[in-house]
């Protein structure tokens, strides 16, 4: 396996665009995306579990409900929530766009990103599909950039895989930065392969793959009425289909974790406001639900998201972190250490303090990727979240949204 | 019942006094306070939820848990959590202010806040204890600064009620800025009253009323290790001793619950950073746990913080905190509305936003004391979470909590 370039147009079949339509006033920022298969791909996709849904969450689970899609589209700038005419406007893009591509509208994956509750117009979003679909191209980076909302940064990968000796892709792009908290899917994915594989495999890669990846991050403990992830495959690598589990199915999971976990690492570090990017690892738990609680609890601290803004190695917040989330630990038995490409340095043994020196946490913590170490000497259980310090910025960014 | 001068010296027999011992640097600051009562006194308390405890926490349980205290020792600057020698230290604060004062060490409570994880030197304490006793007066806004930590205010109240024609008063002071995110009790809380009542129908009455007061406030989500809240009921009063429920127990109810209130929403206005006090009243729930479960998903909502920070009235982040709040609430069903004293607004209907004047709620959100009303729809159930909002200062308050 091998990282690529290319994006979501790494695959066999798939093209892409990205452009500036008029829902944002920015218009150095394009504002609504676009990919497309040439043929009808296999469909699996996972969604927020907000009450408060985006309408296109609906459409969309009603359109690949038989496992096929053809096409996504998605605007930024507006969620499409909490608007009485939300469905019938996710269903004209629909339509619109599959007018344009001359494919079936119940073939069209749809979603919106951007503030709440503000009526979304179909006339910008009208006025410039046939624009859209005729900038369909190796144009992965415009229909990234087009799903972005807060977010400073592109966020693209493309991976090559071997499935039976035949070469396949699959690549993602992704969105997020605010409201990130996920509880099945989280932010925005769109995720393209040409690997032969079927919709019912495609969904269990997915539906399994998220519980380590996108359910593992968190900017600010918010989940989305949004959230989407999608996987399109193709099946135009021409390798013998996956339909069922074994060898095959684990090396496309493996590609495919590939690609999400990259995602996560970048929605992480390009979280709202974020000078860092977190990671904590914890071992040595009960059974790796436990594991993940634990991570969770600490990468979501709001104490401990300011602490490593600080660069302060203020242990005591992860152990207090530790302690309020509501799992069975042991807390006499843990040990916690700070890591980045500056050293390790270890802060706590058998939950008390020991001697460190300042100076050398110090340097560890300035650096921009931080790890934090956490074994819980109960037994093997082991998880990773991702997460971001708590800055100015994000206050800054979260204080006038609509303004 | 009236609101009266004191503090917890306004009920009869107690004395209190708070120094500069030296645990902080600062020495403008005050970091040991005392509570005395004359006579023994019935005790009642709550802790921390938090699997990560304070030694303080399990040497106050062991001495009142005859239900009886008769002293409070409690320092700020230094929590005495994840300490090797922790239990030890507390104890020895204990039995210094039990010699001094002449009473039983087994009737102190003891109480500690401030950094996690740093050895408390029991000598300033040691060489403070005879001056503390000493100055042992009608000095609660003293004891009230002691305990503070990131507090920028004083925070206390007392109050007057008669039982069966004998008047008692009750008072109580707080600390508690950063940390917040009770479970069971949170902060620290000391209440006093000559009320006569025994410490079974104490504990009956302060486990009731945190439900809807000390365990409706969040600032950070973060629930401290160190959680305290004690009443201590000295009779001194000498009302006909309340040791049932019925109509003197409800009284005494009202009076702690104004005096609970009242210390919630201090703490909730003092919360680190905070330029606004949020309070969101939920009706029209199903029933009272799912109204205080979306209460309190509002008021935690880190996005909705810092909307309420920029006088912002982007309502769409309560509706997606409503929706994450894991309650059966029909969310088309939802109505919010902001106020303040420059008046109300109505922001959402049926879960959908309806035209408003952006003008008018910026008025009413640059006030600094916020309700944030949500109607339900689906029952009588109802609940009121205090909070507030997220700021620049929340950040730096701890980026470097420790230097």
């Amino acid at each position: 396996m091998k990282i690529i370039d290319g994006g979501i147009c790494a695959a066999k079949g798939f093209t892409a665009s990205g452009i500036h339509c008029g829902i944002r006033k920015n218009r150095t920022k394009k504002d609504l995306s676009l990919i497309y298969s040439e043929k009808i791909a296999s469909a699996a996709a996972v969604y927020t579990t907000n009450l408060v849904k985006g309408a296109t969450i609906d459409v969309t689970k009603k359109n690949i409900a038989d496992g096929k899609a053809q096409a996504v589209i998605c605007n930024s700038g507006n969620a499409n929530t909490c608007n009485a005419d939300g469905i019938e406007v996710a269903e004209k893009m629909c339509s619109l766009v599959a007018d344009e591509l001359k494919i079936d509208k119940k073939d069209v994956v749809v979603a919106s990103t951007g503030v709440i509750g503000q009526p979304l117009d179909i006339e910008p979003i009208k006025n410039s599909i046939p624009e859209l679909v005729k900038n369909l191209g190796n144009n992965s980076q415009d229909a990234a950039n087009g799903i972005m909302t807060t977010d400073t940064k592109i966020k693209e990968i493309a991976v090559s895989f071997n499935i039976g000796g035949t070469e396949c892709k699959i690549g993602g792009i992704a969105k997020g930065s605010g409201m990130i908290h996920p509880d099945m899917a989280t932010m925005l994915v769109f995720i393209t392969t040409d690997c032969a594989i079927t919709s019912k495999m495609l969904q269990n890669a997915l539906s399994s793959d998220i519980k380590d990846t996108f359910n593992m991050v968190s900017v600010d403990g918010d989940t989305s009425t949004n959230d989407m992830v999608t996987v399109l495959a193709n099946g135009m690598a021409e390798n013998n289909e996956i339909d069922t589990f074994g060898e095959d199915f684990d090396t496309f999971m493996k590609a495919l974790n590939t690609v999400t976990v990259y995602l996560c690492r970048c929605i992480a570090a390009d979280g709202e406001g974020a000078t860092k990017m977190l990671e904590c690892k914890v071992e040595g738990a009960n059974d790796s639900l436990t594991a993940k609680k634990v991570a969770k609890s600490i990468i979501c601290s709001s104490l401990t998201k300011a602490a490593m803004f600080g660069a302060d190695a203020n242990w005591g917040r992860i152990l207090c972190a530790i302690g309020y989330a509501k799992c069975d630990v042991d807390v006499k038995k843990v040990d916690v250490s700070f890591k980045s490409k500056m050293g390790i340095i270890d802060v706590c043994k058998n939950g008390s303090g020991i001697e460190f020196s300042e100076e050398k946490a110090k340097e560890i913590l300035l650096e921009d990727e931080i790890e934090i170490l956490v074994k819980l000497g109960d037994g093997s259980g082991s998880a990773t979240a991702w997460g971001c310090d708590l800055t100015y910025d994000y206050v800054k960014i979260n204080g006038d949204y609509r303004t």
